[in-house]
């Protein structure tokens, strides 16, 4: 599916007694044949300049790529050189403590910069405890911190990154794993998705789920998770209502 | 002028009697009216293909801008939190310290890896002293080491960055600025830009300063920079005759 929908417009001025369907053209771009009657794409002009801002955004690509290589840290967890705090996942029973820059954290998290800029308990002490966390998911976190990357691969790791990036108001972690999580939307996530998303305040999340709910809304009452949502939250269970009843007003479905 | 030169291609089969000159198509990129014979340049596929590639191409430039301002740390020339380094430009009366944070620079420079990762003067102390620097360039030295960014204004900055980027092996600072050099290059700058390059030990710049002084050799020992060279490296003025007489014999000029 092309990203950019192309209009075809058929201005060929037709001749009397003049097939030029036939009129062949050479592509400037891939030097095969095309049919000026019917496959013809940009004039000269656009071919080139194109074919110019191509070139101009791989290279800018390349810059990027070539900075952020510059600008990644090596994980504290592999290279704990010269670290200054503590990061402990206090529910992980079989975790160790993973070390880590207070420069870094403060810069990456104005959560991390207030706490640790002031005199609180985790700045005297040199440890932040951060509870409902494993110690897998924490590395992950902090390696984020360091790399600007994260292994996105399930679902789960996803949504503790995402719970840990509001929690600590790591803006580009939190839209990292949220569009992840739109993009793999489906029915059987869908209302789970939907609470997670209501809980940590993820405005497209919440949307995407609420569409795939709301397509699937003969079957609502019927999804694994629609029990549990009713014992934990009613109350969206009540705005998903009020939303299906919302859209059949305004399409005039409703009675 | 054009990144990519495109070669005209009429493979247009001119019929008996038909003038296709008059056969107007539109381009699908600009919407204006071109002609098919002269003014044609790629098929509709191509086209398609290309905006494709170039929204991708745009969309990853976001993605790595969102990741590089992401990973720019503060200078901590302005942000001295937690430092546990200083760099002191010991030639510069007027300089105070710069303070900096030991991950940082181990991470950037192998030389500081070396340094302070080992039981040296420097890791000791926790002062690097740094010679024949200003302060303003010692600054701007460890903004890029932050940010990965420098203003490369005036050549004597380039000069001097390059220089540090050169002692502390932070390459893609030598790159930034051996580029700014090369891209800037001319007759007046080229015996000076020479002689730099044979002693920071620049490839690009070498030769496009080279190219520069063997087009103007006529007017080589005229140059203002000539007899600061031959006092200083005489034998850079031999190689650089000696260049000249191997391009003669290749090309056959020399008797």
């Amino acid at each position: 599916m092309p990203l950019v929908m192309l209009q075809r417009l058929p201005v060929r001025r037709r001749r009397e007694g003049t097939s030029d369907d036939s009129i062949k053209l050479r592509c400037l771009s891939c030097n095969a044949e095309y049919a000026a009657a019917d496959d013809s794409g940009t004039c000269r002009d656009c071919c080139v300049k194109m074919k110019e801002k191509k070139e101009s955004l791989k290279n800018k690509v390349e810059e990027l790529k070539f900075k952020l290589s510059f600008l990644k840290l090596p994980s504290p967890v592999l290279y704990p050189f010269s670290t200054d705090i503590i990061l402990l996942p206090i529910d992980d029973s079989s975790a160790s403590p993973i070390p880590a820059h207070k420069a870094i954290l403060v810069s990456r998290s104005p959560v991390f910069k207030v706490m640790l800029e002031n005199d609180t308990i985790e700045s005297r002490s040199g440890t932040i405890k951060i509870p409902d966390v494993s110690y897998d998911t924490l590395c992950a976190f902090v390696n984020y911190l360091y790399t600007a990357e994260a292994s996105l691969d399930d679902d789960q790791t996803v949504c503790n990154l995402l719970a840990l990036g509001e929690k600590y108001q790591v803006k580009q972690l939190k839209i990292n794993c949220e569009q992840h999580l739109v993009a793999k939307i489906n029915w059987d996530k869908s209302i789970e998705h939907y609470a997670f998303a209501y809980q940590y305040n993820c405005k497209s999340l919440l949307q995407a789920s609420l569409d795939v709910i709301m397509d699937n809304m003969p079957r609502f009452t019927q999804h694994d998770y629609y029990p549990v949502l009713m014992g934990t939250n009613p109350q969206l269970v009540v705005d998903i209502y009020d939303s299906y009843l919302l859209k059949k007003i305004k399409s005039g479905d409703a009675p």
